[in-house]
């Protein structure tokens, strides 16, 4: 008998939409390509509704392991803003994607490259080429443009947008997104899971991977894929403490049975939704009061408990999908059907 | 009925002892205080037996978070090697250990300060303040002297050493040490566990933390203490290899319910013992093969697995101590005496 | 008085070219568009002859200033290779450049993405937007392809390549090299010079920015652009000590003027052409005895002093060049004719 | 002709005492250690008058290079707050000190390591081992009490305090200290001044290290030494703007003709007097509008100037000194007499 819903992680409340979006503000935009050998797309999280360049957004990244091919974090990194949506799909759709993102900023702030400095796009990446002909390099910059048209608060899971041929743990992964209230502020996380061998499948809790591994028979092989882990909070924090916050994303992850393998592009970002930061140096800065370091614990906890769940979700939600030479991954409740509610 | 041997995390194999000694010419040392109010020590890792100054060992540290008040991070983090044994003791005895490593190398190396440069002492730290009277500064310079002296392949473990007066989820911690084998190598690891509220606690893959808190009957508090996590290989590894191997500590860190606590200094260090360093320029530099980064996975899952295992052994070893103004922590297995042995 | 040579910085010897293609190996190629408004290009460092995903190059950057939107730098922080060219172009070009690397790269191993792991595009850039039209995103893949044809140990320098529309210290910049040889090895480096105030301005250690911005008679504006710093050499060393040597890119930066812009993306990259790494792990390790450190004084003055001679080999090098609408930036040597040779 | 004053380094204007003092609040109190062999002792820097550990102080360093033995680092990176006064001294007298530091936060905090957590000490050193028996640990608890008990306005310069040992360009080092205003505030930098070859001095802009190293006639050595910079301002910065600030100094050091030598410890910590973060979380966290960042040039420059102005400062200043062994170090003053005023 097939569980009706996921398994919960930990005891933290959820927001109202177990989504990233419980976010105020926060809106996740799908662009999906599944045709045959192309299954692969484009993921976009607007961190508000406004125009992120002139009201920048702080952000911190952690690389918990840097086998990957994002673009944009050593501004992230100095400046502690972003001044894009955050993009995700395939690590050959990333110059892609980057270039659509410029041409959108410039559409939106014609002073781009003129009058002002230029514009950090922000993509990340995962391998998705055991379902999807990645050499094909099917992602165009109008499909980016369509993910962040279809932003909204509804986030659909699964084998969709960026995740449409991303896998875990031996079967289908993708995107999967949770929420958490602690310390009188909303954590959401979305994930764009692609990691993970089936033996080492820790399934909210449950060591399910030997199981798991037995049904695919699989061989033992290497920890391949990777997994963006995308943390947002109406929490005033700075980019110091949103990089400690990102950091604890990888608790969660490693609660699932990873070990952050050499293979794998593991990276956290986080922002806050608290305050923005304007682009032009004569407009007024914020004067916000940061959380008190002493009470960032609860922030802590439910980070890692949205990404866990989050890569629950992906995992529950995801179809199976087929796709280049025939390549197939199941449904994890194909496999295991009986994998408790919790 | 409680069991008669600690549970076992993952399924690689251990070495013969299960304990970072089994890595070849790996030894520890410990010095125990233990009077009334004075619940502390001193824990010493010897890389090799022999001059660890003339012969540098490749290692490198993860700062996973830093609340933490160690010494002699910065060096090795530049130079990619340890040039003294590492210690371990309280908060507020780094500075009179380092002091008596410095002393200790110049009395091996007399150059040291004259015609050669002058050495970096290397000192971890937990606050052991809740049984330990720590502003009494009890550790003197003679407690590293007995406790490198002391050094042997056998490791005392539980409420010793260092880990005297240390705690852990709200029961008695201290020092744990495991080993696993795999990719034709040994992993060793000796954690100094002092961290984690009780309503955390993943015991080996067991979410027991809901019952200890409630038997425990405490407040929930912030997550307090530190963990050290130091992990010994016999594979050939340079420093950028150790640092990627010192982060999966964190994993195994992870997995007990940990989320790295805003005010837990935790970190790891991992060092190599298949190689050292000449600190002469005129004597001839390792022409070593390092291992291939595609093999670094079973050793990322060895320290993750070594580093969880020895929190457990930390946890079971354990005896209930009672120190300053009355505090006491009990055993976890005499609040759980029903702990299955996995 | 024109001098005819530009000046000398230091007292290390040069390579037969003074240039980064003095390290055994190493060949440079340009693409140049100039035409109007478009005043841009790509340019190619080549650290060897062979393919560079099989036989991987140590490698490692330091980010001084992050106003910068490279791509890449996760990777080889973390792996401490290349695995491709290094591209430099414009900053609206980096995405193209970034899928030209990848095409490049599949086309000589058509197993990357199918039996092998992706591919890490390395390119950064330079805002040359006040002399090219930088919104019309004018480089395509081909000019990729086109400056990697072209590499050859003869380095044209100045306004040519990813050099054509940059400028340094309000007068034209672009593209420099030198090498200087110190300790028994080469060292080199090649520069993307893009930054600077005009009053900054010290010319192999002379203070001339005074005079510089009253002929410019220019307002004191921010320290915009950015500098982009190869250094390679043929001394073995291992990605840590390669990020050491990128460091003191640095210092050569200062001496001109520099204090790294808040608007300046100041990076710096060292490789070495001693040894490579396999791509496949069933391939022999390398066993090459590092450089020890004690003996890294040398090679830290050189690649000093290199980037500090390939900055000022820019600026003499670089023509008069006229772009969008209608901006121009004059050659230092029109302005301070009397510069002396030094 | 003895100049009669230290040239003057840059354009920006100075603080009336040109000195890190000028920064409201700030102190400095130096206790020197002169007895034949014995050339060593501590300098201490308040960053207000208050209680630092219940009104912490933002604060960020940069390691230019690691050769260091510093305490006290990993906890100021994590939490962005100094948490006691800035203490320097000779290398082997860093435990020592740690140790006083933490007895007075303990004295002033009687809940340090009781109810409240413990204390983060903040040593830098450099080796004073040429003229100073430092083999001989003569820096005792008691001096760090005597610097603090002496921190005033006025900053005696030279030959005192930790810099009563040390050397530059083989002459008499020690502390040097200067401000500039820039931007609507002040930044004032105090350095440990150990570092440098005689060949390599540029000083204030003139390459005399040439005639330096005849006078000498030394042989030339490897870049020893170390030098400690700390920077102070009354701009609002916050964590990570106050680590791009301390990089600023590493400017400043290089056009003194360093390049950050293998064996010199180049450690820069930045803090700011604008506002302070309180230790207890139910204390009102502040809500202070940071400076924008594109306003932040003037306070780079001003921090690389203030930083190489200190640094002529301490070679000016100081006296020439006999130590252990006979060793001798000579005033720069007195073998090039000619120095230009500037």
């Amino acid at each position: 008998m097939t569980a009706n819903a996921p398994p919960v992680v930990g005891n933290l409340p959820a927001g109202s939409r177990n989504a990233i979006t419980d976010v105020p503000g926060v809106s996740v935009g799908h662009r999906t390509l599944a045709d045959g050998a192309c299954q692969t797309g484009v993921t976009v999280i607007r961190p508000h509704a406004g125009n992120v360049y002139t009201h920048k957004v702080p952000a911190a990244a952690v690389v918990l392991n840097g086998f990957g091919k994002s673009i944009g974090l050593v501004q992230v990194e100095e400046l502690g803003v972003l001044e894009t949506p955050i993009a995700l799909t395939n690590t050959f759709g990333v110059g892609t994607v980057a270039q659509a993102q410029i041409r959108a900023a410039i559409a939106e702030n014609p002073e781009i490259g003129r009058g002002w400095p230029t514009v950090n796009p922000l993509v990340f990446e995962c391998n998705d080429g055991y379902l999807n002909d990645i050499q094909a390099m099917a992602v165009q910059e109008a499909d980016y443009a369509e993910a962040l048209a279809a932003a909204g608060a509804e986030v659909a899971q699964g084998a969709v947008g960026a995740g449409r041929g991303m896998s875990s743990f031996g079967v289908k992964g993708g995107i999967g997104t949770a929420s958490r209230m602690a310390g009188g502020y909303t954590v959401g996380a979305l994930v764009l899971s692609n990691f993970g061998t089936a033996e080492s499948l820790i399934y909210a809790g449950e060591a399910v991977g030997g199981r798991l591994a037995e049904r695919l028979a699989q061989e033992k092989g290497p920890e391949k894929g990777s997994i963006i882990m995308v943390v947002a909070t109406d929490a005033p924090l700075d980019a110091r403490q949103l990089r400690r916050l990102a950091l604890r994303a990888g608790t969660g992850l490693a609660r699932t049975g990873s070990v952050f393998g050499h293979g794998s592009g593991d990276i956290a970002l986080a922002f806050s939704t608290a305050y923005t930061v304007p682009h032009l140096a004569d407009m007024p800065m914020p004067a916000v009061p940061m959380v008190h370091e002493a009470r960032l614990d609860p922030l802590f906890r439910a980070a890692a408990d949205s990404v866990e769940q989050a890569i629950v979700h992906a995992l529950w939600h995801a179809q199976p999908v087929t796709g280049r030479d025939g390549h197939h991954r199941a449904a994890l409740r194909e496999l295991l059907p009986d994998l408790s509610e919790t």
